[in-house]
Protein backbone atom coordinates (compact mmCIF):
# COMPACT_ATOMS: atom_id res chain seq x y z
CA UNK A 1 0.00 0.00 0.00
CA UNK A 2 1.17 3.77 -0.87
CA UNK A 3 2.25 6.28 1.61
CA UNK A 4 2.89 9.68 1.07
CA UNK A 5 4.70 11.57 4.36
CA UNK A 6 4.84 15.23 3.58
CA UNK A 7 7.66 17.32 6.03
CA UNK A 8 7.61 20.65 6.23
CA UNK A 9 9.23 23.70 7.95
CA UNK A 10 11.78 26.56 8.33
CA UNK A 11 15.14 26.57 6.74
CA UNK A 12 17.29 24.89 8.69
CA UNK A 13 14.94 23.12 10.59
CA UNK A 14 15.71 19.38 10.39
CA UNK A 15 13.51 18.76 7.84
CA UNK A 16 16.07 16.55 5.38
CA UNK A 17 17.21 14.76 8.44
CA UNK A 18 14.13 13.93 9.68
CA UNK A 19 12.71 12.79 6.18
CA UNK A 20 15.97 10.65 5.86
CA UNK A 21 15.57 9.38 9.17
CA UNK A 22 11.60 8.42 8.32
CA UNK A 23 12.45 6.77 5.24
CA UNK A 24 14.29 4.22 5.84
CA UNK A 25 11.54 3.53 8.77
CA UNK A 26 9.46 2.58 5.42
CA UNK A 27 12.19 0.71 3.45
CA UNK A 28 15.51 -0.68 3.27
CA UNK A 29 16.17 0.27 0.06
CA UNK A 30 16.02 4.26 -0.62
CA UNK A 31 15.71 6.86 -3.95
CA UNK A 32 17.14 10.28 -3.56
CA UNK A 33 15.37 12.51 -5.85
CA UNK A 34 17.07 15.98 -5.81
CA UNK A 35 15.16 18.91 -7.71
CA UNK A 36 17.85 21.18 -7.08
CA UNK A 37 19.78 22.76 -9.60
CA UNK A 38 23.33 23.67 -9.02
CA UNK A 39 23.57 27.05 -10.10
CA UNK A 40 26.26 28.27 -7.59
CA UNK A 41 28.33 27.41 -4.87
CA UNK A 42 26.07 27.51 -1.94
CA UNK A 43 23.90 25.49 -3.48
CA UNK A 44 26.97 23.15 -4.37
CA UNK A 45 28.26 23.37 -0.54
CA UNK A 46 24.40 22.50 0.49
CA UNK A 47 23.93 19.64 -1.78
CA UNK A 48 27.08 17.76 -0.67
CA UNK A 49 26.93 18.32 2.74
CA UNK A 50 23.23 16.27 2.12
CA UNK A 51 25.08 13.83 0.39
CA UNK A 52 27.64 13.35 3.16
CA UNK A 53 24.80 12.67 5.27
CA UNK A 54 23.11 9.41 3.52
CA UNK A 55 24.49 6.19 3.59
CA UNK A 56 24.86 3.33 1.24
CA UNK A 57 21.35 2.69 1.34
CA UNK A 58 20.47 5.66 -0.73
CA UNK A 59 20.97 6.06 -4.86
CA UNK A 60 20.65 9.74 -5.73
CA UNK A 61 18.52 10.59 -9.23
CA UNK A 62 18.18 14.43 -10.03
CA UNK A 63 14.85 16.11 -11.29
CA UNK A 64 14.78 19.44 -11.49
CA UNK A 65 11.54 19.95 -13.32
CA UNK A 66 10.77 15.56 -14.43
CA UNK A 67 9.45 14.86 -11.02
CA UNK A 68 6.34 13.02 -11.83
CA UNK A 69 8.20 11.23 -14.02
CA UNK A 70 11.29 10.27 -11.99
CA UNK A 71 9.02 8.93 -9.10
CA UNK A 72 6.88 6.92 -12.11
CA UNK A 73 10.65 5.39 -12.76
CA UNK A 74 11.48 4.90 -9.49
CA UNK A 75 8.41 3.07 -7.87
CA UNK A 76 9.45 -0.11 -7.19
CA UNK A 77 12.88 0.68 -6.18
CA UNK A 78 11.91 1.29 -2.70
CA UNK A 79 10.94 4.71 -0.43
CA UNK A 80 12.09 8.35 -2.33
CA UNK A 81 12.41 11.00 -1.30
CA UNK A 82 11.64 13.97 -2.87
CA UNK A 83 14.17 17.20 -1.31
CA UNK A 84 12.41 19.40 -1.98
CA UNK A 85 9.02 20.94 -2.88
CA UNK A 86 9.83 24.17 -3.22
CA UNK A 87 12.88 24.33 -5.20
CA UNK A 88 11.09 21.85 -7.75
CA UNK A 89 8.22 24.90 -7.73
CA UNK A 90 11.32 27.70 -8.24
CA UNK A 91 12.02 25.59 -11.08
CA UNK A 92 9.13 25.59 -12.71
CA UNK A 93 8.04 29.09 -12.20
CA UNK A 94 11.67 30.28 -13.37
CA UNK A 95 11.26 28.45 -16.27
CA UNK A 96 7.71 29.35 -17.30
CA UNK A 97 5.66 25.96 -17.07
CA UNK A 98 2.74 26.23 -15.41
CA UNK A 99 3.03 25.43 -11.63
CA UNK A 100 -0.54 24.54 -10.94
CA UNK A 101 -0.97 22.15 -13.43
CA UNK A 102 2.22 20.17 -11.98
CA UNK A 103 1.54 20.44 -8.84
CA UNK A 104 -2.09 18.78 -9.16
CA UNK A 105 -0.47 16.40 -11.23
CA UNK A 106 1.97 15.32 -8.59
CA UNK A 107 -0.75 15.38 -5.51
CA UNK A 108 -3.33 13.02 -7.90
CA UNK A 109 -0.08 10.46 -8.85
CA UNK A 110 0.82 10.14 -5.12
CA UNK A 111 -2.05 7.87 -4.30
CA UNK A 112 -1.43 5.47 -7.30
CA UNK A 113 2.84 5.16 -6.54
CA UNK A 114 3.64 1.21 -4.70
CA UNK A 115 6.36 2.50 -3.07
CA UNK A 116 6.23 5.19 -0.01
CA UNK A 117 7.05 8.67 -1.07
CA UNK A 118 8.52 11.08 1.93
CA UNK A 119 8.64 14.79 0.18
CA UNK A 120 10.34 17.33 2.08
CA UNK A 121 9.25 20.95 1.77
CA UNK A 122 9.77 24.93 2.77
CA UNK A 123 7.47 27.03 5.14
CA UNK A 124 8.25 30.93 3.42
CA UNK A 125 4.88 32.73 4.47
CA UNK A 126 5.54 33.42 8.01
CA UNK A 127 7.44 36.64 7.74
CA UNK A 128 6.80 40.20 6.77
CA UNK A 129 4.80 40.44 3.39
CA UNK A 130 7.86 40.74 0.74
CA UNK A 131 8.47 44.15 -1.27
CA UNK A 132 9.48 42.19 -3.95
CA UNK A 133 6.52 41.01 -6.56
CA UNK A 134 8.17 38.25 -7.60
CA UNK A 135 9.05 37.13 -3.70
CA UNK A 136 5.13 37.55 -3.45
CA UNK A 137 4.17 35.36 -5.82
CA UNK A 138 6.61 32.67 -5.19
CA UNK A 139 5.41 32.67 -1.42
CA UNK A 140 1.72 32.22 -2.14
CA UNK A 141 2.41 29.68 -4.90
CA UNK A 142 4.23 27.50 -2.36
CA UNK A 143 1.47 27.90 0.49
CA UNK A 144 -1.06 26.85 -2.11
CA UNK A 145 1.42 23.98 -3.91
CA UNK A 146 1.89 22.84 0.26
CA UNK A 147 -1.86 22.78 1.04
CA UNK A 148 -2.32 20.84 -2.21
CA UNK A 149 -0.01 18.50 -1.22
CA UNK A 150 -1.54 18.02 2.43
CA UNK A 151 -4.35 17.18 1.29
CA UNK A 152 -2.96 14.35 -0.75
CA UNK A 153 -0.42 13.04 2.19
CA UNK A 154 -1.32 10.64 4.46
CA UNK A 155 0.95 12.27 6.83
CA UNK A 156 1.94 15.52 7.66
CA UNK A 157 4.56 16.80 9.94
CA UNK A 158 6.39 20.31 10.32
CA UNK A 159 9.36 20.37 11.94
CA UNK A 160 10.67 22.18 14.95
CA UNK A 161 14.26 22.99 15.71
CA UNK A 162 14.86 19.39 14.35
CA UNK A 163 11.98 17.52 16.10
CA UNK A 164 8.50 16.79 14.45
CA UNK A 165 5.13 18.27 15.39
CA UNK A 166 2.71 15.77 13.29
CA UNK A 167 -0.15 17.89 11.85
CA UNK A 168 -1.74 14.83 9.95
CA UNK A 169 -3.29 12.84 10.91
CA UNK A 170 -4.04 13.95 14.31
CA UNK A 171 -7.62 13.73 16.01
CA UNK A 172 -7.09 16.18 18.97
CA UNK A 173 -6.96 19.16 16.39
CA UNK A 174 -9.16 17.94 14.15
CA UNK A 175 -12.21 20.78 14.26
CA UNK B 1 -22.84 31.16 24.96
CA UNK B 2 -20.03 33.38 22.87
CA UNK B 3 -17.41 31.63 21.51
CA UNK B 4 -14.56 33.24 19.78
CA UNK B 5 -11.85 30.94 17.78
CA UNK B 6 -8.77 32.20 16.53
CA UNK B 7 -6.89 31.26 13.66
CA UNK B 8 -3.68 31.84 12.65
CA UNK B 9 -0.83 30.86 9.92
CA UNK B 10 1.50 32.02 7.64
CA UNK B 11 0.72 33.47 4.42
CA UNK B 12 -1.36 31.04 2.04
CA UNK B 13 -1.20 28.44 4.89
CA UNK B 14 -4.93 27.86 4.46
CA UNK B 15 -6.07 29.83 7.09
CA UNK B 16 -9.27 31.64 5.46
CA UNK B 17 -10.63 28.13 4.15
CA UNK B 18 -10.14 26.91 7.87
CA UNK B 19 -12.06 29.66 9.14
CA UNK B 20 -14.90 29.49 6.98
CA UNK B 21 -15.46 25.98 7.30
CA UNK B 22 -15.33 25.64 11.28
CA UNK B 23 -17.45 28.96 11.04
CA UNK B 24 -20.12 26.90 9.33
CA UNK B 25 -19.76 24.05 11.67
CA UNK B 26 -20.79 26.75 14.36
CA UNK B 27 -24.24 28.47 13.24
CA UNK B 28 -25.95 28.19 9.97
CA UNK B 29 -26.51 31.67 8.71
CA UNK B 30 -22.68 33.72 8.70
CA UNK B 31 -21.54 36.81 8.09
CA UNK B 32 -18.48 37.48 6.72
CA UNK B 33 -16.30 40.18 7.75
CA UNK B 34 -13.62 42.01 5.52
CA UNK B 35 -10.91 44.12 7.12
CA UNK B 36 -9.49 44.75 3.89
CA UNK B 37 -9.63 48.06 2.21
CA UNK B 38 -9.28 47.12 -1.64
CA UNK B 39 -6.27 49.37 -2.87
CA UNK B 40 -4.59 47.42 -5.83
CA UNK B 41 -5.38 44.83 -8.26
CA UNK B 42 -3.56 41.85 -6.20
CA UNK B 43 -5.79 43.13 -3.30
CA UNK B 44 -8.69 43.06 -5.37
CA UNK B 45 -7.94 39.80 -6.91
CA UNK B 46 -7.28 37.96 -3.49
CA UNK B 47 -10.91 39.35 -2.32
CA UNK B 48 -12.44 38.13 -5.35
CA UNK B 49 -11.04 34.47 -5.16
CA UNK B 50 -12.20 34.49 -1.11
CA UNK B 51 -15.66 35.40 -2.17
CA UNK B 52 -15.98 33.17 -5.45
CA UNK B 53 -14.94 30.27 -2.62
CA UNK B 54 -17.80 31.60 -0.29
CA UNK B 55 -21.30 29.92 -0.45
CA UNK B 56 -25.17 31.61 -0.02
CA UNK B 57 -25.03 31.51 3.83
CA UNK B 58 -22.68 34.65 3.80
CA UNK B 59 -23.26 37.90 3.69
CA UNK B 60 -20.47 40.23 3.44
CA UNK B 61 -19.88 43.88 5.40
CA UNK B 62 -16.66 45.85 5.52
CA UNK B 63 -15.35 46.94 8.51
CA UNK B 64 -11.49 48.52 7.41
CA UNK B 65 -11.33 50.21 10.81
CA UNK B 66 -14.38 49.82 12.77
CA UNK B 67 -14.19 46.11 13.65
CA UNK B 68 -16.01 46.49 17.09
CA UNK B 69 -19.05 48.42 15.93
CA UNK B 70 -18.92 46.04 13.16
CA UNK B 71 -19.38 43.17 15.99
CA UNK B 72 -21.70 44.52 17.78
CA UNK B 73 -24.10 45.62 14.88
CA UNK B 74 -23.98 41.97 13.52
CA UNK B 75 -24.95 40.17 16.56
CA UNK B 76 -27.53 37.87 16.21
CA UNK B 77 -26.96 37.20 12.63
CA UNK B 78 -25.00 34.04 13.37
CA UNK B 79 -21.23 33.51 13.06
CA UNK B 80 -19.19 36.52 12.38
CA UNK B 81 -15.66 35.65 10.66
CA UNK B 82 -13.08 38.40 11.13
CA UNK B 83 -10.74 38.09 7.72
CA UNK B 84 -8.62 39.47 8.89
CA UNK B 85 -6.79 41.00 12.06
CA UNK B 86 -3.54 42.21 10.50
CA UNK B 87 -5.05 43.73 8.10
CA UNK B 88 -7.53 45.44 10.49
CA UNK B 89 -3.95 46.42 12.32
CA UNK B 90 -2.41 47.97 9.18
CA UNK B 91 -5.20 50.59 8.70
CA UNK B 92 -4.86 51.30 12.22
CA UNK B 93 -1.26 52.33 11.86
CA UNK B 94 -1.62 53.65 8.35
CA UNK B 95 -4.49 56.14 9.52
CA UNK B 96 -3.00 56.81 13.00
CA UNK B 97 -5.01 54.87 14.77
CA UNK B 98 -4.26 54.33 18.60
CA UNK B 99 -3.79 49.96 17.38
CA UNK B 100 -3.01 49.02 21.37
CA UNK B 101 -6.36 50.66 22.64
CA UNK B 102 -8.64 49.15 19.45
CA UNK B 103 -6.95 46.23 20.21
CA UNK B 104 -7.67 45.83 24.54
CA UNK B 105 -10.98 46.73 22.97
CA UNK B 106 -12.32 44.31 21.07
CA UNK B 107 -10.08 41.77 23.48
CA UNK B 108 -12.55 43.03 26.08
CA UNK B 109 -15.75 43.26 23.82
CA UNK B 110 -15.26 39.53 22.91
CA UNK B 111 -16.64 37.43 25.79
CA UNK B 112 -19.52 39.93 25.40
CA UNK B 113 -20.85 38.93 21.77
CA UNK B 114 -23.87 36.42 22.02
CA UNK B 115 -23.01 34.76 18.68
CA UNK B 116 -19.98 32.96 18.00
CA UNK B 117 -16.70 34.98 16.23
CA UNK B 118 -13.96 33.42 14.05
CA UNK B 119 -11.08 35.41 13.76
CA UNK B 120 -8.18 35.17 10.87
CA UNK B 121 -4.78 36.35 11.74
CA UNK B 122 -1.26 36.04 10.55
CA UNK B 123 1.84 35.25 11.62
CA UNK B 124 4.66 37.37 10.53
CA UNK B 125 7.58 37.23 13.02
CA UNK B 126 8.92 34.26 11.60
CA UNK B 127 11.28 35.10 9.16
CA UNK B 128 14.86 37.49 9.49
CA UNK B 129 14.06 40.55 11.45
CA UNK B 130 13.34 43.31 8.56
CA UNK B 131 15.61 46.13 8.07
CA UNK B 132 12.33 48.38 7.33
CA UNK B 133 11.51 50.21 11.01
CA UNK B 134 8.23 50.28 9.67
CA UNK B 135 8.13 46.98 9.18
CA UNK B 136 9.41 45.77 12.65
CA UNK B 137 7.17 47.94 14.36
CA UNK B 138 3.98 46.38 12.30
CA UNK B 139 5.54 42.72 13.42
CA UNK B 140 5.54 43.45 16.65
CA UNK B 141 2.11 45.06 16.84
CA UNK B 142 1.08 42.00 15.04
CA UNK B 143 2.63 39.19 17.61
CA UNK B 144 1.23 41.48 20.31
CA UNK B 145 -2.09 41.83 19.37
CA UNK B 146 -2.30 38.00 18.66
CA UNK B 147 -0.95 37.44 21.70
CA UNK B 148 -3.87 40.02 23.52
CA UNK B 149 -6.94 38.05 21.02
CA UNK B 150 -5.67 34.27 21.96
CA UNK B 151 -5.86 35.24 25.61
CA UNK B 152 -9.19 36.31 25.02
CA UNK B 153 -10.09 33.46 22.48
CA UNK B 154 -11.66 30.52 23.70
CA UNK B 155 -9.97 28.06 20.84
CA UNK B 156 -6.82 29.09 18.83
CA UNK B 157 -5.30 27.07 15.68
CA UNK B 158 -2.26 27.60 13.62
CA UNK B 159 -2.70 26.36 10.19
CA UNK B 160 -0.06 24.86 8.80
CA UNK B 161 -0.43 23.26 4.89
CA UNK B 162 -4.26 24.04 5.28
CA UNK B 163 -4.48 21.47 8.09
CA UNK B 164 -5.57 23.09 11.87
CA UNK B 165 -3.06 22.50 14.90
CA UNK B 166 -4.35 23.31 17.82
CA UNK B 167 -2.52 25.67 20.71
CA UNK B 168 -5.83 26.41 22.85
CA UNK B 169 -6.86 24.47 24.77
CA UNK B 170 -4.41 21.82 25.01
CA UNK B 171 -3.85 20.21 28.18
CA UNK B 172 -1.05 18.08 26.94
CA UNK B 173 0.83 21.13 26.02
CA UNK B 174 0.45 22.99 29.07
CA UNK B 175 3.07 24.27 31.03
CA UNK C 1 18.81 16.72 39.09
CA UNK C 2 19.57 19.55 36.07
CA UNK C 3 16.44 20.19 33.29
CA UNK C 4 17.08 22.36 30.03
CA UNK C 5 13.68 23.71 28.63
CA UNK C 6 13.81 25.35 25.07
CA UNK C 7 11.09 27.63 23.60
CA UNK C 8 11.47 28.72 20.59
CA UNK C 9 9.12 30.69 18.23
CA UNK C 10 8.85 34.15 16.38
CA UNK C 11 9.25 37.88 17.42
CA UNK C 12 6.71 38.95 19.55
CA UNK C 13 4.98 35.33 19.84
CA UNK C 14 5.75 35.42 24.07
CA UNK C 15 7.62 33.37 24.60
CA UNK C 16 10.21 35.19 27.31
CA UNK C 17 6.86 35.79 29.52
CA UNK C 18 6.34 31.92 28.68
CA UNK C 19 9.92 31.29 30.12
CA UNK C 20 10.04 33.24 33.11
CA UNK C 21 6.29 32.08 33.76
CA UNK C 22 8.06 28.46 33.22
CA UNK C 23 11.27 29.43 35.26
CA UNK C 24 9.30 30.82 38.98
CA UNK C 25 7.67 27.02 38.70
CA UNK C 26 10.67 25.51 38.83
CA UNK C 27 12.28 27.85 41.52
CA UNK C 28 11.97 30.52 44.01
CA UNK C 29 15.00 32.10 43.03
CA UNK C 30 15.78 33.21 39.55
CA UNK C 31 19.08 34.36 37.24
CA UNK C 32 18.14 36.37 34.47
CA UNK C 33 21.24 35.93 32.09
CA UNK C 34 20.45 38.72 29.77
CA UNK C 35 22.62 38.43 26.26
CA UNK C 36 21.47 41.45 24.43
CA UNK C 37 23.99 44.01 23.87
CA UNK C 38 22.42 47.11 24.29
CA UNK C 39 23.40 49.30 21.08
CA UNK C 40 20.34 51.33 20.40
CA UNK C 41 17.45 53.08 21.65
CA UNK C 42 15.06 50.34 20.28
CA UNK C 43 17.29 47.43 21.76
CA UNK C 44 16.85 49.67 25.20
CA UNK C 45 13.78 50.02 24.74
CA UNK C 46 13.23 46.01 24.57
CA UNK C 47 15.66 45.30 27.88
CA UNK C 48 13.26 47.94 30.01
CA UNK C 49 10.23 46.24 28.94
CA UNK C 50 11.24 42.90 29.82
CA UNK C 51 12.95 44.16 33.22
CA UNK C 52 10.13 46.11 34.28
CA UNK C 53 7.99 42.85 33.98
CA UNK C 54 9.98 40.82 36.34
CA UNK C 55 9.06 40.62 39.43
CA UNK C 56 12.13 40.87 43.41
CA UNK C 57 12.87 36.98 42.80
CA UNK C 58 14.76 37.94 40.15
CA UNK C 59 18.55 39.68 39.44
CA UNK C 60 19.98 40.10 36.08
CA UNK C 61 23.24 39.38 34.81
CA UNK C 62 24.76 40.53 31.20
CA UNK C 63 26.13 37.39 29.14
CA UNK C 64 26.79 39.20 25.72
CA UNK C 65 29.35 36.49 24.80
CA UNK C 66 30.26 34.36 27.87
CA UNK C 67 27.57 32.30 28.23
CA UNK C 68 29.11 29.21 29.25
CA UNK C 69 30.70 30.58 31.96
CA UNK C 70 27.71 32.42 33.49
CA UNK C 71 25.86 29.33 33.41
CA UNK C 72 28.60 28.14 35.37
CA UNK C 73 28.96 30.63 37.97
CA UNK C 74 25.19 30.98 38.47
CA UNK C 75 24.90 27.17 39.02
CA UNK C 76 23.64 27.09 42.50
CA UNK C 77 21.88 30.02 42.18
CA UNK C 78 18.37 29.20 41.72
CA UNK C 79 16.83 28.73 38.00
CA UNK C 80 18.48 30.15 34.84
CA UNK C 81 17.02 31.94 32.02
CA UNK C 82 18.76 33.15 29.09
CA UNK C 83 17.25 35.74 27.10
CA UNK C 84 17.91 34.80 24.36
CA UNK C 85 20.06 32.61 22.16
CA UNK C 86 19.94 34.20 18.88
CA UNK C 87 21.13 37.61 19.99
CA UNK C 88 24.14 35.65 21.93
CA UNK C 89 24.53 33.58 18.30
CA UNK C 90 24.84 37.52 16.47
CA UNK C 91 27.34 38.42 19.29
CA UNK C 92 29.33 35.83 18.39
CA UNK C 93 29.19 36.02 14.77
CA UNK C 94 29.62 39.54 14.43
CA UNK C 95 32.44 39.75 17.10
CA UNK C 96 34.08 36.42 14.65
CA UNK C 97 33.92 33.72 17.10
CA UNK C 98 33.53 30.42 15.97
CA UNK C 99 29.91 29.92 16.89
CA UNK C 100 29.67 26.83 16.04
CA UNK C 101 32.29 25.26 18.58
CA UNK C 102 30.69 27.67 21.36
CA UNK C 103 27.20 26.26 20.50
CA UNK C 104 28.99 22.52 21.11
CA UNK C 105 30.37 23.32 24.51
CA UNK C 106 26.89 24.59 25.41
CA UNK C 107 24.70 21.78 24.41
CA UNK C 108 27.70 19.54 25.94
CA UNK C 109 27.07 22.10 29.58
CA UNK C 110 23.41 21.65 29.93
CA UNK C 111 23.42 18.69 31.09
CA UNK C 112 25.89 19.01 33.57
CA UNK C 113 23.78 21.62 35.30
CA UNK C 114 22.54 21.06 38.53
CA UNK C 115 19.91 23.78 38.78
CA UNK C 116 17.52 24.18 35.96
CA UNK C 117 18.19 26.17 32.76
CA UNK C 118 15.52 28.00 30.74
CA UNK C 119 16.44 29.16 27.29
CA UNK C 120 14.78 31.25 25.21
CA UNK C 121 15.55 31.23 21.25
CA UNK C 122 13.64 32.52 18.10
CA UNK C 123 12.21 31.23 14.38
CA UNK C 124 14.04 33.22 12.03
CA UNK C 125 13.78 31.10 8.83
CA UNK C 126 10.22 30.47 7.89
CA UNK C 127 10.06 33.50 5.74
CA UNK C 128 11.28 34.14 2.11
CA UNK C 129 15.04 33.60 1.17
CA UNK C 130 16.82 36.72 2.30
CA UNK C 131 18.46 38.53 -0.18
CA UNK C 132 21.35 39.41 2.36
CA UNK C 133 24.42 36.41 1.89
CA UNK C 134 24.87 37.40 5.94
CA UNK C 135 21.13 37.05 6.71
CA UNK C 136 21.11 33.80 5.11
CA UNK C 137 24.08 32.61 7.28
CA UNK C 138 22.60 33.98 10.59
CA UNK C 139 19.69 32.26 9.51
CA UNK C 140 21.43 28.91 8.70
CA UNK C 141 23.64 29.04 11.69
CA UNK C 142 20.52 30.36 13.63
CA UNK C 143 18.15 26.87 12.49
CA UNK C 144 21.49 24.45 13.13
CA UNK C 145 21.94 26.21 16.69
CA UNK C 146 18.38 25.70 17.22
CA UNK C 147 18.70 21.86 16.03
CA UNK C 148 21.78 21.01 18.50
CA UNK C 149 20.46 22.81 21.28
CA UNK C 150 17.11 21.29 21.24
CA UNK C 151 18.42 17.74 20.69
CA UNK C 152 19.97 18.70 24.23
CA UNK C 153 17.21 19.84 26.02
CA UNK C 154 14.47 17.84 28.05
CA UNK C 155 11.65 20.25 26.71
CA UNK C 156 10.61 22.06 24.09
CA UNK C 157 8.40 24.44 23.57
CA UNK C 158 6.89 26.22 20.20
CA UNK C 159 4.93 29.96 21.26
CA UNK C 160 2.04 30.57 19.06
CA UNK C 161 0.14 33.38 19.70
CA UNK C 162 1.78 33.87 23.78
CA UNK C 163 0.86 29.95 24.04
CA UNK C 164 3.04 26.89 24.43
CA UNK C 165 3.19 24.15 21.74
CA UNK C 166 4.47 21.29 23.28
CA UNK C 167 7.69 19.57 20.75
CA UNK C 168 9.21 17.86 22.46
CA UNK C 169 8.78 14.93 24.32
CA UNK C 170 5.82 14.47 22.88
CA UNK C 171 4.92 10.82 22.04
CA UNK C 172 2.41 11.31 19.79
CA UNK C 173 4.50 13.17 17.18
CA UNK C 174 7.09 11.07 17.47
CA UNK C 175 8.02 8.75 14.04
Amino acid sequence: MSKTILITGGARSGKSALAERHALTLASQAVYIATAEVRDDEMAERVALHQARRGDEWRTVHAPLNLLETLRKTDGCGVRLVDCLTLWLSNLMLGGHDWQDAVQALAAALPEQRDPVVIVTNEVGAGIVPENALARAYRDASGLMNQIIAAAADEVYLAVCGLPLKVKPNEQHAF
